[in-house]
């Protein structure tokens, strides 16, 4: 008994030491704690005595452990920063797009000197590429013709196997023939796009939503509709349902939305699928972020609720694996003839090379450990943000606290213009993405998508923290 | 004298032995002939004499000489076979593209054991295919992030600067910043159509069309106006001239056209270019096949007659170098900005690592090597083909007589349906492309393209002479 007493002692002993070190920043948000086994050594005590310490800190709330990964501190709670508001699109007013403000933050993108808060992608430096080299070489010695050969039009077959197989981690039931493969995600929703909708159709969107989806829907003629849409479960259910008279498709972005970070919860997208099921409404679901989740599991996509083959999902590996790759896809449920078809008249077939490259890679295993690793580093920079915006930014910040994905959706207080924002911080080589490329409306002046899909470094959180001296320069 | 009398006479002895070893099929149309010095060792002769008895067979249009190739059988006169006549499509009837046809062909794309005469690229037995490799290592060495990173919008620079350096070779005077690159030449036109046009506009075609061109505008929406095309010369350009008030833009294939193989006189292509520019109408110009000629020089495209910008010239390295690996590119003269942002919005950019090897392989001399080489083998088996068929086909079959490009356009006597023609070779593992793919119209039904892109053999002569037989039967 007092054996037991005593380690019950020791280990609470340790546990507060971490403890208070945590509460005086010793420990900082995201960072990854001391393994138990140097904790074992460190404080000369029992492997038994260390993990029970971990687990005490665990019921408290400040750490949490992740799976072969280790013990990391939770955002601290004394801090704690409201989400976003929910968005409120009025149809009425529908302005056209920033595109002078969307090209000027796209001129920075291949400036190594930028702090590019503003990328859509992660950065290189948490891309496998040295690995992939090696599939490359793999690739074009197993190639008959080395890659020079047309590719089949729906896609090298390995490749659209090993996506199929994948499918299985969200409980997809897919095969290798459900399969098309396109030249990255965009190509996939442009092809879907075209396929379903005429100029003077209406396209319902989440509202934030990526300027690449407005400039698409609008380069073909289609009305958008921007739906309220909430930072963290996704659009408004109820808004959708209202409208769904007037609307032709819908698009998604269901898992980890780009710029929100939302993930629809699974009752929700039940709900919105059995809806638009109902209504024989196409629903174009852009989940190329739902395999970079921080929780347990994978998130589902609308797909797997769908019964009539009406969801077009599109996913790519251009932000897990390698942009410059150009592969993506999308199982197309009952349109399949008509994607395909569209794909052969437009673009014939997809790069030869860099499709085996993928389906290699996919099939050797080397993806899913490599995404182990890039969910924990984007999840441990999540952290890391959301706790220098906390400290730095303007009093009244409001920032998402997305669940996967590397995007942080930033509101700041009313009179706080992020596209002056923009002009300040370039000065100081950061590029932030401002809120207005995100909306056909009038809204979203005072937010902002920032990028955490960078290598975290003093100088970046010197910058991050410059960013919010400069937002409350703009109070003044 | 005497010396000079029995050289003379000597010469001549030659020239006739081998004259008539042509006219007895001891050399076939389009076979390389012993060289100067084989024949010198043959007959012991001297270096003069065997070159005087060879420049005494070309006098006679018997044999040619190639640069840096030897000298070649041309064509026999005794059997001189018609070209096809022009075409004449009529406007009013219109039907839909023969979509089934076009599937059923494509089918057999893959299957090595299928005699493909219905190719639209050629074998990768003519393609580099050892040397595009070595340039794909070079490339992935160079590259930062070794291509996994997006590629500029615009294209690869490097890749752009070598393209405009090779527009040199027509007297192009480009430079990198007029060239936007795409995957591939299908993708370049169809940006083309997306930015020039609208659903319900009508843009002239030369016809027979490649039926991709079709399927392209059809899904687009547009209406198609064909023109009547001459199999030497191309367009009518009286006809292009009574349509001009109702075209919105026009797209030709304007050097060694697939497929009836026809290469507009330089002329032409002046009268064309002033016309359309005079009514400022845009002409997408596909010059896929241009470096692949067999005259002396290369042909100009229309772009080089081009005065306001007019001119989008497309081209790509899909039949000469690596179809797999989708680069093409487009100079867009005054349309740039509006190509490269439909280019953005819907495909973001091209692969990275194609781009650079090509560009490499452009760089360092390797490409013009390459068409040497292949230039004189498709030349040569043109001749082989046009030889087996004026042997094997119907009486009155008529056959174009390209000067560069891989196909040939054929027109069987009226009562054959090249449809059914298809049917029966496909059974002995030969496939066509009935003339009926390359129109709107009725019209074509007798006609077929065939691809001599394939490396001439026993087997191949076989089976060409077999696809006669079987036209012939269709004439019981």
């Amino acid at each position: 008994m007092s054996t037991d007493m005593k380690t019950q002692h020791k280990f609470q002993t340790i546990a507060d030491i971490i403890h208070r070190q945590i509460q005086n920043d010793v420990w900082l948000v995201g960072e990854k704690l001391p393994s138990i086994r140097t904790i074992c050594r460190e404080y000369n005590i029992s492997l038994n005595t260390a993990t029970r310490a971990y687990s005490e800190l665990e019921r408290r709330t400040l750490i949490e452990s992740r799976p072969r990964s280790g013990y990391f501190v939770l955002p601290n709670h004394r801090n704690q920063i409201s989400i976003p508001t929910i968005s409120q699109p009025t149809e009425l007013m529908v302005q056209e797009i920033e595109s002078k403000l969307i090209n000027k933050v796209f001129d920075t993108i291949n400036d190594d000197n930028i702090t590019r808060l503003s990328l859509g992608v992660p950065d290189e430096a948490l891309l496998p590429v040295a690995k992939l080299n090696k599939t490359m070489m793999q690739a074009i010695r197993k190639l008959p013709g080395s890659g020079t050969r047309y590719e089949e039009i729906q896609g090298n077959l390995n490749l659209r196997r090993n996506i199929a197989r994948w499918s299985f981690t969200w409980g997809g039931n897919l095969s290798a023939d459900d399969i098309v493969i396109t030249a990255g995600a965009m190509d996939a929703i442009a092809c879907c796009m075209m396929t379903l909708t005429q100029p003077g159709d209406t396209i319902a969107l989440e509202s934030p939503v990526f300027f690449g989806i407005l400039q698409l829907a609008k380069s073909l003629g289609l009305n958008v509709l921007e739906l309220p849409t909430h930072p963290t479960n996704g659009i408004d259910i109820a808004a959708l349902e209202n409208n769904l008279s007037q609307i032709k498709a819908c698009l998604l972005v269901s898992n980890f939305n780009n710029p929100l970070g939302s993930c629809m919860p699974e009752n929700h997208k039940k709900k919105v699928v059995e809806l638009l099921n109902k209504h024989n409404i196409p629903l174009i679901e852009d989940d190329l972020y739902g395999d970079v989740y921080f929780t347990s599991k994978r998130p589902l996509p609308c797909k797997s609720f769908d019964r009539t083959g009406s969801v077009l999902w599109c996913g790519s590996v251009s932000k897990t694996l390698a942009p410059g790759y150009r592969i993506g896809w999308v199982a197309p449920g009952k349109y399949k003839s008509q994607i395909i078809r569209w794909k052969l008249i437009h673009s014939v077939s997809t790069t030869t090379l860099t499709q085996e490259a993928i389906a290699l890679f996919l099939e050797n295993g080397r993806y899913e450990n490599h995404l182990r690793k890039m969910r924990n580093t984007l999840y441990t920079n999540s952290l890391q943000f959301i706790r220098v915006i906390s400290q730095h930014f303007p009093e009244g910040t409001r920032i998402s606290h997305p669940q996967g994905g590397f995007v942080l959706w930033i509101e700041c207080p009313k009179p706080i213009d992020t596209n002056e924002l923009y002009e300040r911080a370039i000065k100081h080589k950061i590029s932030i993405a401002p809120g207005r490329m995100f909306t056909l409306q009038p809204q979203f002046h005072n937010c902002m998508r920032l990028s955490y899909g960078l290598p975290w470094t003093d100088y970046l959180e010197r910058q991050l923290a410059l960013l919010g001296t400069l937002a409350k320069s703009l109070l003044k």
